[in-house]
């Protein structure tokens, strides 16, 4: 444990905090719709924090979207293209609405509430290895010891997140929860993850105080695990019973991972890795079983050098 | 703990095992995939097995139905109306093909899979109190322990199941799973069941001989309990985390049922109540949080006599 005391260059004056960016992730999208009828729990001294319910055609459909994913749609160099879906449309509202409420520029930092069909627990997705994010997640951390954080970083990939709009915030995405359902334990420790977030914001803005531990474990991308398909490219075979539940926890060689419908059993290939977002519901159409990762130890006392 | 030794007077020649009834309920749809290239698990001497895939066009988009719920259109004063739904004409094409297959008439038992994102563990769907589907329960419940059996058997309402069209049978619905999701220990156990099923019909067929429990619990319809809804007539309330998953246990008056998301509380108003299918994904649209039953402790012992 450290008294990181970190100082730092820029201030944080408007955060984001979004929902419903998947029309059937009911978490999220009901917090939204929560919070903009009163946002008094998100108010804090020192920034603005603006709530979007992001997908709301998706929404009224229980559907991820309705022409394409939107959390793939704020990669520029698609938004500025022909294609008439619905969602790259939403995107660029969403981009132009953001500057106007956030005073001409993009928010200091972005939440993003998902859920997941996978035992992803309290789990954050992030994208970049920004000082603000590790040390925020060590903030977490410190207040939710089973908070654990997954670095999607794919090389030579764009995937054109939400959270891409700023370098600072993450997905938070619990579970596991059904699409279009509400489990009041995964809302409730959402929202107690976006206080304890903005918490954090009002601590960067005048100076970080809190103990944090010095280290913390972060799953960092390494490859997609697809389904064992068959000739009509439905999956032929289903995450073995001894996987599934398992995110964020070591994957042996020669331990099984799926298990076919005529009752054959394959086993992982490979060293050890940790798999997550295992059974997620949205990416058997991405050719996604699971996600393999490689276990980082991050150093957290370093981080205050860097900001300075 | 009895030996049942009942004779009858009907033996059955053609059995119904259907999936994807629902589209989104993986369990059914992949298992009547496999069992359309591979039968052999589901021959008999005494029968025919005949295997149905319900509904693949919803299955295509992954959503419970194309037009309406294809499980609510076997209700024969609708299926001859002029309503031009993809399910309507679908299900007087399945009346069709059964006719077909069966000889001229209907299976003399169905079974039809389906999933839910409630925790209702290895569940069966009765519709009505046949001896048959009784001493089927019984017989599941003596290699089972853990079967629950509820009687869907709503007074001046006919809801036009796929399972209607026999006397005998049920659905056979296992959760929690969410929608558009593998669960392969669900698809384990519902295989089982369905195997389970057909030796019990081979035993049907040539005289019971197998022990069974004397009593098994049933548990009855009473009636469906809504959500608190917002002008909106969204959900302005959760299922309470502490009747999260209490499927078929008992529920007492004063304990808590639904969390708002302003924090307050609802409690139980009411006598003791055993509820089903809580928080289940598909009947946000129907008005349905959970459905409450009274627990029947019925006698198997004396279901000879009625059978000759």
């Amino acid at each position: 444990m450290i008294e990181s005391g970190v100082s730092h260059i820029e201030k944080i004056r408007h955060v984001l905090v979004a929902g419903g960016t998947h029309g059937n992730e009911y978490t999220g999208a009901f917090l939204a719709r929560h919070w903009l009828s009163d946002d008094s729990s998100l108010k804090r001294d020192s920034f603005s924090t603006h709530v979007l319910f992001s997908n709301q055609e998706a929404f009224k459909i229980c559907k991820r979207y309705v022409d394409r994913d939107l959390n793939r749609s704020f990669n520029p160099s698609e938004t500025v293209s022909n294609n008439r879906a619905l969602e790259l449309s939403r995107a660029r509202d969403i981009e132009q609405w953001l500057l106007s409420a956030c005073g001409g520029g993009m928010p200091g930092a972005i939440f993003d509430l998902h859920s997941t069909t996978a035992n992803m627990g309290k789990s954050l997705v992030l994208t970049n290895r920004e000082p603000f994010n590790l040390l925020l997640l060590a903030y977490l951390r410190q207040r939710f010891a089973d908070v654990n954080a997954y670095l999607w970083e794919e090389p030579n990939s764009q995937p054109g997140f939400l959270n891409s709009l700023s370098s600072k915030g993450f997905a938070i995405e619990i579970g596991p929860v059904a699409n279009g359902v509400l489990h009041a334990e995964c809302v409730v420790n959402t929202a107690a993850l976006v206080h304890a977030c903005l918490d954090f914001i009002e601590e960067w803005n005048s100076g970080i105080n809190s103990p944090l531990p010095s280290r913390v474990p972060l799953y960092c991308f390494r490859r997609h695990v697809d389904y064992p398909r068959g000739s009509d490219n439905l999956p032929s075979a289903m995450v073995h019973p001894e996987l599934q539940n398992r995110d964020f926890q070591a994957l042996q060689p020669g331990e099984p991972v799926f298990l076919g419908f005529d009752g054959s059993v394959t086993l992982w290939e490979g060293d050890t890795v940790w798999p997550v977002f295992i059974n997620e519901a949205a990416y058997y159409e991405k050719g996604i079983a699971f996600t393999v990762t490689d276990k980082l130890d991050v150093e957290i006392s370093g981080l205050k050098s860097k900001l300075s």
